[in-house]
């Protein structure tokens, strides 16, 4: 990657943003606009402005007074610090609704990654196939492992297992976790890196939003 | 919901963190923990303990020094806020792999979430049962809220549906909208709360630390 090496390491909280520019941005390229404000770019994302300045200037501030954004040089940017110019591969362990929903799912294609392998324990899943991959027995992780190599696993195990398969795992060289199964991992001993989807948080905070809408039309009454 | 009119309203990131104080403090009292200070809480969920003592302040700071906070008191202002104590009903709108495996998820359940409808247009997944539910078609979905009302939706349509689907829905009553549409909605007209779930940014997110760890081994050599 052609990353300037005295560059500042970008934040957290400014790449977990980095996904949603690259999506409108994208949006932007297909119906060919060519440049946008901050100012735009705020309104069609719900952003504040000084925001867009702010999160972009982390990484060389391509605007321009007057001009605004260049679409086309500011998406290759962003898709050059998230990697989305290389391409990963992935095993599904845990093949139940969840993770063939996934298995089935466009969203790998799209960040060029590519599904290698799906792995279960039960009998009655392993064998059959989705998405043009079979299932195997995870009992043969470690042999798969060593043949073929898989960058990231996508965990979609019961929480009581995820533990236990998470350590097998990152043992034969599983560096990433796309962890689905409720337990946060952890895997201190390894040099991984894994992002936690906890679903039910979300629903969570959509009920506390509804208890608030609630609340504000009775004190309206 | 005895909250004080007083009190100071609760910021939107302290809320996105309050589901997993939630779960954390679930875990202690399920182990039968009774009080934790903010620096043992602070090590199990990797939060430093000055955000924790900041967090918990916004709803009356329930800390002690020398003691700690009182994990059932603690959880249960928490629940309180969160609503959890309030019971929802939902329909999933598109049946599909996503929808299915939702469907099927008990998270809802944990919630307090009661799935009374699940619809699609396709006839291949009308008249199917899904965890006790029938599909219906979608075209009846006036009908049924007219009857039964639903306060969420979730979204799991495509995304050149979502924005047609999710106008019907709220023009019919529906308040919350749990969207993996991978479609930002506008709905401005109505009086809606929207969770947008992009699982793509994550998977994002994902590969770019992976690009990272892969640059940084690569600079270690």
């Amino acid at each position: 990657m052609n990353q300037d090496p005295n560059s500042k390491p970008i934040s957290t909280a400014v790449i977990r943003r980095l996904p949603r520019y690259f999506r409108y941005l994208r949006e932007l390229i297909r119906a060919r606009i060519t440049r946008i404000s901050s100012k735009e770019l705020s309104e069609r994302m719900n952003v504040t402005a000084s925001q867009i300045r702010q999160d972009l200037n982390c990484f060389g501030g391509f605007g321009q007074q007057g001009y605004g954004y260049n679409v086309t040089n500011l998406y290759s940017k962003i898709s050059t610090i998230l990697g989305t110019d290389r391409s990963y591969t992935a095993v599904i362990i845990g093949i139940g609704n969840l993770g063939k929903a996934l298995a089935n799912n466009p969203l790998f294609e799209k960040r060029g990654v590519t599904i290698t392998g799906l792995f279960d324990i039960s009998s009655e899943v392993i064998g059959t196939e989705i998405a043009g991959v079979k299932v195997s027995d995870f009992e043969t992780i470690e042999a798969f492992m060593a043949e073929k190599k898989a960058d990231i696993a996508v965990l979609t195990v019961p929480k009581n297992q995820a533990a236990d398969v998470a350590e097998r795992l990152a043992k034969c060289g599983v560096r990433g976790f796309w962890n689905f199964s409720n337990m946060e991992l952890t895997l201190e001993k390894y040099n991984v890196r894994i992002e936690n989807i906890h679903l039910g948080d979300t629903l969570m905070t959509l009920c506390y939003e509804l208890t608030k809408l609630d609340d504000e039309k009775k004190a309206d009454k």
